[in-house]
């Protein structure tokens, strides 16, 4: 078995259940069978829905946290453009790509730590905290010192090998469903996360992979509102990828707050004609400011705020 | 080629292409070459949406049109109270099913005729139009005595014949995508409604076949808004279905409403645990009008009213 | 409750299952409860697997049934050719398309009944038995006529208006899976024409829709196993739709056999690159007659002839 | 742009395909425009089907190579038995499992690289090479110094670190499609080993997410067919792992055999009822033998062996 300290908690995991009866000692406070295929990302045993605090951003209180920026860090300059633009508009974080996983070798592959030192710059201009990428555990310093949230992505949702790490970093970590994975899975991958003692975590709805040729994935957010009856962790939507084109996210983004997502990602760009990745579904600054208009009505009606 | 008149004009449809010189006719205001897998159906001839009128209600237009009812009529009794509360909720359509198509045919089948029957009384207390779907097309003497917008399911969607036939019925038509069934296939089948001069087409999305198992089927919202920008048909969501549990019904349906649907189909049954059919996603009149509220609001920022 | 003779016992169906209590009738050999979604199809009332017979041609024994023949009757010329060159090959029945079932309403609709007669007169010169589709209940008289072996498609698997009327006409059903259905699905749907009293039904894996893109469908050969440990019903596969190009029809087809199919499905086209449809699937008779050779071959090592 | 030297060839990848002018070396054999999203892999440049040596084991020639071994390595005993049931069977390579990807953190994880050194123990006795799953990078000299072909799973398929570092390790490479990925995204994880100068690798189909739930996975032998016409490397299929249950698995591994695989990978276990993994799929050592038997048959009318 094995002690953790989780939301506070003094935890004992017991692994195959017969071993909790083997537990003695006195400190701790709630000893847990894992019957289940998943216990700590569960919501039996803690009710009350998890605020994660990335900075002073709190993702899963009454606040839909919407991060925005571009998919891929080109440049200082487009960094800079993109991270002032959207803070004006009023996103509360920044996000942004500097290792970027291409499924051709011959895309872009990011500027990497080069990268995440622009995306701090431009935090540290804007007072926006930063959300990024890692594909590699042995990039985990550079995340540590140049990051606020970790994200693994859908490609590596069941890499457990970095699920492992990013529950070492300490930093709060934004988890994306697999493109072939369900939303049981998407919450079991979290646990892995929380078993190292980190309980930051929010899950990100993204789209999965489908027949339907009309969009790039199909966003499920029936999965998502399902998943929030499974879990305390918060959930984010991401409509700009299964979109794939931009005239489809601001409709998708809100459908994604009116079902209840805590957090949206959106990808802006100054020229998205001109991007090095997923040129077809960034926003332009002004469209994005646009929608952050209307999210903010919408919040509004169902008596939260955005 | 084939003669039609659609939306008060008067086309010609020539089949293949080569066959368009051959058309000598003053009075032909538009000669469609159908190189294209739908013609009709799409908006690059017709650009303005297309307002389906149901007796008095429109769908399409600035009105997000709510069709509720029980899955299947099982009495005059049950049909009444719910006609009854779903009108007194805001409804503007009632819906319910007659002939009931169903994977087992050890399971409740309908009530057939007689159901109908039943929602025409319900309708004439009540004033709300009916909705009813049709599984045979020798039945069509009692639907265009009996309904007044007729259903063709999810499993008949490429039913061929009988979209033949609900195109000459002269009913408006709510046509269902089919669970292995592109948006584009979706449009196509409308297409068959069309040939036939019935313009009255309103398609719905009620979640595709996918390996997610949380929910019932995949609602896809990214579907409806990708096809609502190939076509001038308006857009009706059932989240009802794709949800398989009522808790999930409510956060579907406002989704639904903002990614821009134009009509809402919702199941409603007095006592939902003793339904015949579909026990488990079926609202209570209670929690169908608490859902009225929240669309109506949620409608009102988006400059719509419901 | 039903009075039923299936396979030459007399049966008692019972729905709901109390009702078993009253059946008092000293003639019936087995009373069946119908708990599970389907009984009659199911295995464990009956464990010996059904022949289907197709006039002397027996699917489910020791053969592997081969039929083949053009998507679409195109032309008496065409369908002879074909059927002649099938025949010389080894083929056991003749399939080919009267009444087509398209996607697009311009596309090839088929000759209709003109269609059916061809193929009559190609089976009279051949002796092949007709497998053709039926789209329309209302066509029943042309099919009792002309026909041999119903094919219900893939579009019409779960119209159950059409499934019950193939169960009333007496001849043999070929039944195809839908693109959306599961393998359970497949075989409660032959459940509606077992009721009616015709017991002589083929099950036929055809492709599913997945995301996959290098092929038209994905054929589950899977499913195909697995729903032979669920029924007692032969089954067929039929490579040529899920391949979409006929450079994956052999390896296919021989996949097919070698999993265990009963019946193999296989489109030929005396000129494959102006067949009216599925031109890029359809095999000439050169290619089928290579592939019928290899069939064979397959077939003995597997204790099986072709 | 990027020298290598692949298959005995001096090659300059060039991207943007631009770059290709400003190459002057001649030493360079073949200047590579990487306009498409793979190069190395596809069999526009290489015609000749790639031998992938594991020891003296040739994968992608005649013979139809068979691993076969336990799903996870549990003890020496456990693996010594199945290798010598396997080795006298007729297989040509060991499989297991020392490091486990599980989708919950409470599965048994595997032994880790006591379990690479136990497969090594079973290969030294055996003379079968050895297959093992690789699951971090950081792991690499462990499988440099046991395991004699590595594999990359279903879940790290697109984890493009792991893939790099897999074409480093000087290894031949075992990879398999991920559960959400299309045949060409398969391709193009293999372009990111082959980029490393490492072109031994061996395509993997080992069943993807459907909707089907008869199966754990829908084994794609369609896309296993159609990705043979794409790319010059040998193909491997591993049918336990889609049918869940060990009645499925001989139909589907003759299956595979039939439609062209150049490898089968066969889970089996001494006593699969108290398996530590996949406890459902694995074969016994006598059906497994039979199997084999089976599978040379059936190669044989092939022309190959096995």
């Amino acid at each position: 078995f094995k002690f953790l300290n989780l939301y506070g908690k003094q935890l004992a995991l017991a692994y195959p259940d017969s071993e909790v009866e083997g537990i003695k000692d006195d400190s701790v406070e709630l000893m847990v069978k894992t019957k289940k295929s998943y216990v700590l990302a569960g919501n039996e045993w803690k009710k009350d829905p998890t605020l994660v605090k990335v900075k002073d951003v709190e993702v899963g209180g009454n606040k839909v946290v919407v991060a925005a920026g571009p998919c891929a860090v080109e440049s200082e300059e487009q960094t800079l453009t993109v991270a002032r633009a959207v803070k004006r508009a009023g996103a509360s974080l920044l996000r942004g790509g500097a290792y970027k996983p291409r499924t051709s070798p011959y895309s872009f592959q990011g500027l990497g730590e080069e990268g995440l030192k622009i995306l701090r710059r431009a935090s540290e201009e804007t007072g926006l905290p930063v959300v990024s990428e890692i594909l590699d555990a042995r990039d985990r310093d550079a995340f540590v010192k140049f990051a606020d949230m970790i994200q693994i992505g859908a490609r590596n949702s069941q890499n457990f090998t970095l699920l492992r790490e990013a529950g070492k970093m300490g930093k709060p970590v934004l988890l994306k469903r697999g493109l072939g994975n369900t939303v049981e899975e998407l919450i079991q991958s979290a646990e892995y996360i929380l078993m190292e003692g980190n309980g930051n975590v929010v899950l990100c709805e993204r789209g999965i992979r489908t027949f339907e040729k009309s969009t790039r994935f199909t966003l499920d957010l029936g999965g998502m509102v399902a998943g929030k009856l499974m879990t305390h962790l918060p959930f984010c939507a991401d409509p700009s990828h299964p979109a794939g084109k931009r005239e489809l996210v601001h409709s998708l983004a809100l459908a994604s707050v009116a079902a209840g997502a805590d957090m949206i990602l959106i990808e802006v760009h100054p020229k998205p004609e001109v991007a090095l990745s997923d040129s077809e579904q960034q926003l332009t600054p002004d469209s994005f400011q646009l929608l952050m208009e209307r999210i903010k009505a919408l919040a509004s009606v169902l008596g939260r705020s955005a």
